[in-house]
């Protein structure tokens, strides 16, 4: 099957037009003509082969909104015609302990990834949403409610997701004291979700001038990290801090605003923090660093479902395909509010 | 009331004679003859202010292990000829959440601790278990079942409770897979209480030889941490770890033998870890580094009364008072199995 998008040949080469094949489907695979595509700092990493393990050529995407345009004999959960999304995964064992509870995401056999990643029914490369179609195992396609603007809606499958599941993992509801450090793709979800989970929500930010955003976004409240007095007055608050910071930094100014039992959730990094974490700052109440990262299908579902009961998207800045590498460079300044979203049907142009 | 004990009047004394005054009995008081007092490396580190904020003279002991020689009026737990045990806390505010919440370790104004603290009734200087007697706030004492040696009970304090908790905490039962990193005094603990709440148990050691007293203790597995192959063969298999090292370490290599979920305990140090913490260590699989500090008067009774049922003590060696500096030394060799408990009878001579 013919597919075209846009890939990067080299670390150093921008995206460019891209002809490539898709696999036939298989009985249990469906067709998706894709309509939006969202653009994930990971994207970037990936197409920079900032990890070192980059597949060339690569086509980025895993914030996935598109149409359905057939389905294999086997499929039942989707019918020509649907909407429907897809996000960091295509496929996992189904058979280890996190498949079968659920956790696809942390699949001992390690899952299938949207692209970048060795098909593990064929052995091809996995080429992800940055084309006009993707072929993809129907447990991994999720239903698109209806009423949320399909282009907005496409960072809930990696943003959204993302902090969605520590948020729901860790029982936030009425009540809860939320803390978001951070405020860009994942971070304007982590408010808008918390918010309507029913959190008292608090943004640290760095720097002054977030607080109309954030507060339009769900925070009820903006500290300023790098001033002790609002860090003090807010010590042994939050049950749950959604840490979404992309790069190397020191949490433990962050940790005496935990609650006794709180616990600091890493989302946005995964590389070695490189300040020494102070291990009396866990010991003294109980308080834990902990991480989560996407989520699995199940979850994936219910929280594009409550996105649907709440009218809760991303918000987004659409581009052509053709500004990709001019989105990069803006991502990197951190000038987008919030996220890039492409519109596929530029790929025609 | 007069009492005598054994202080350090300075970082560098060894610890000598000392004469003093306890206070007259308040209303809910007990008033305790102590017959045993285990060591704990604590005592050694505030004797010598290794934290740089102890109070001299010290008379340092919170393991603590007596008789009930009076109780105030409004006593109603304890009568005179009790066997009672006393740990590292002695007050706390009573009003606060985590005290309410039975976790008065935790306590947000400060506990008061059984030395080296603030009497937050009177403003005097707490004095520990080395000592002929204490007196102590009824709600801060716990009863010692009947059937456990006292001498070997008394490590239960404080080595037990900081070792139950976790376990508890992280519904560690059968079916449960555990390590304990470090076989000392908190180590052998943990590898006790473990076995009885019927978990699978390993151990983790650097050095070879522990092998038959571990399993003795309750190892199921001993695991060499510094031989990769050994590492590689339990990679996803614990639910919780138990960290007892006393001093700073690496804990990156065992982040990847915890189970999807899996949490590594810290209850043995409280200062930087300078091996930078890998973030993705706790992102996958959403694994967790968190600690725990001894333990709330609930649940040290409810230790103490599972100790009881299934007959567990701490192995120790008993000696007299006066050779407590010498036992120092030998604790900073590991030259211990596994914890010195001081006959208080020694005092006397």
């Amino acid at each position: 099957m013919n597919a075209k998008g846009f890939a990067a040949h080299s670390a150093t080469d921008p995206l460019q037009q891209f002809a490539f094949e898709r696999r036939a489907p298989r009985s249990n695979d469906v067709v998706i003509d894709i309509l939006y595509c969202g653009v994930c700092h990971t994207d970037l990493h990936l197409a920079r082969n900032h990890g070192g393990f980059t597949l060339y050529p690569i086509v980025p995407g895993h914030e996935i909104v598109g149409r359905v345009r057939a389905v294999g004999e086997n499929v039942t959960r989707f019918k020509v015609g649907d909407m429907v999304g897809v996000g960091c995964m295509v496929d996992s064992c189904q058979h280890c302990q996190p498949c079968l509870k659920g956790w696809e995401q942390d699949c001992v056999e390690g899952s299938t990834f949207s692209y970048n990643s060795v098909d593990r029914q064929d052995g091809t490369i996995t080429y992800g949403g940055y084309s006009d179609a993707i072929v993809v195992r129907d447990k991994f396609v999720l239903s698109l409610p209806d009423g949320l603007d399909p282009a907005a809606a496409a960072p809930l499958l990696c943003a959204g997701i993302t902090t969605w599941s520590p948020l729901v993992h860790w029982n936030v509801g009425a009540g809860s004291k939320v803390a978001v450090i951070g405020l860009g793709g994942l971070g304007h979800m982590a408010l808008k979700l918390a918010k309507a989970l029913g959190a008292d929500v608090t943004l640290f930010t760095r720097s002054t001038g977030k607080e109309d955003d954030a507060v339009r976004l769900g925070a009820d409240h903006v500290v300023l990290s790098n001033d002790p007095e609002q860090m003090k007055a807010v010590a042994g608050r939050f049950d749950v801090i959604i840490d979404t910071v992309p790069y190397d930094h020191d949490v433990n100014g962050y940790m005496p605003t935990l609650a006794v039992e709180g616990v600091l959730v890493l989302v946005g990094y995964m590389g070695p923090l490189s300040t020494p974490v102070n291990a009396g700052s866990v010991v003294r109440g109980r308080r834990a660093i902990s991480g989560s990262f996407i989520g699995g299908l199940r979850e994936t579902q219910q929280m594009l479902d409550f996105c649907g009961e709440h009218g809760i998207v991303s918000d987004v800045e659409i581009i052509p395909i053709q500004k990709i590498n001019e989105a990069y460079e803006r991502m990197l300044k951190s000038d987008v509010k919030y996220r890039f979203v492409i519109d596929m049907a530029s790929l025609k142009a």
